[in-house]
């Protein structure tokens, strides 16, 4: 059920993923919130992944379940403590992720300065695409990234405006926590996140990877 | 490598660890927080987990490391939305989880209104013990519980002074996000959480499962 597709080269069973905060200067100023200094992240569950077609399943104890569109990194070999100039061995493939986000209750988390994990952490809360091998992607860091509700974009950006790259990405993570192979590493949002309500469409796309498409009920 | 070890009963591939904050009253109010009200928990990764007489590594990134014993619920069969009258049917077993916490990093996120993950998620900063079957455990809510560091107690309480039932912590997750077998649930900790040192000993002792006895390095 948490099998992830890689185009043209099987499958790989899911592990954690790891979704990096406030990496997009303009999504962290439209938070209020001043962009990270280093990579920071949390935890979402393999049991948040859903796959094309599927629906984003608004959970009743939210009342404000909001998108974010990033590019996600899928991991291949087994690491710890990985140096950023060997980092990029250590890529499988790149894909879309969905970083839905249930953000009444996240807000209630942070003005009390608790965890983050219900907010994220929903079934059906991090929909993701198909993956392509990383040889098929010229340059991650320079990919038009954006996501449209009901054919309206909300979400346009780059990946060139991430503020950290990959290499340093990994060798962050992998300083705390060894990373496996089907781990993901959800990179941050742009600015432009919004709410979603049943019925919805929600259409992510990133050049070179393609496009990503769910349902919200 | 992270195979949970049930006695007499083979083994299973840990999944998510899911674990309580403020679900014992004391331990609350010894960090000037208040006990929750319903269930709260946040996610350690799988990659965090130790067995007994491997060592927990101080992480270089934290200058303030603390023990907390709980009592670890192993969960034997998938669910999503499982009522709390039948919660005991997805428990497979009981263990020892010591939830190993970088103080200063989760002291600063707190602060900040950021997430847990890195103060939580440090490879071996999940020491588990073996897991007992279900069925051994008379009644899981009446168990002494304790930890010492070189032989002097630091924590010792009961599990009947857990503010929430298994059950209905079960049926709360649950509620939130499918448990799926392998998954650990920690319950939380009683109070007299305080600093690990290299060279420490670290045991920890819950009535009927047994004991678990970890290094520090």
């Amino acid at each position: 059920m948490t099998d992830i597709q890689i185009e043209g080269a099987g499958t790989m069973k899911a592990g954690k993923i790891l979704c990096l905060l406030r990496s997009y200067k303009a999504h962290a100023e439209e938070m209020g919130n001043t962009p990270s200094k280093k990579p920071d992240f949390f935890i979402k569950p393999s049991t948040s992944i859903i796959f094309n077609d599927e629906n984003i399943i608004i959970p009743s104890a939210s009342k404000e379940v909001h998108h974010e569109v990033e590019l996600a990194v899928l991991i291949g070999k087994r690491g710890k403590d990985i140096p950023a100039s060997q980092a990029m061995q250590y890529v499988r493939g790149y894909g879309i992720l969905i970083d839905v986000t249930a953000r009444d209750i996240q807000s209630r988390a942070k003005k009390m300065g608790k965890p983050w994990a219900i907010a994220k952490g929903f079934d059906t809360f991090a929909p993701v695409s198909d993956f392509v091998l990383k040889e098929r992607i010229e340059d991650p860091h320079d990919l038009e990234i954006w996501l449209r509700v009901n054919g309206e974009i909300r979400q346009r950006s780059n990946t060139s405006k991430l503020l950290f790259k990959i290499p340093e990405i990994i060798e962050f993570i992998s300083s705390k926590m060894t990373l496996e192979p089907g781990d993901i590493i959800a990179t941050g949002t742009p600015e432009g996140v919004s709410e979603i309500l049943p019925g919805d469409v929600v259409e992510a796309w990133i050049d070179d990877i393609g496009m990503l498409r769910v349902g919200v009920e």
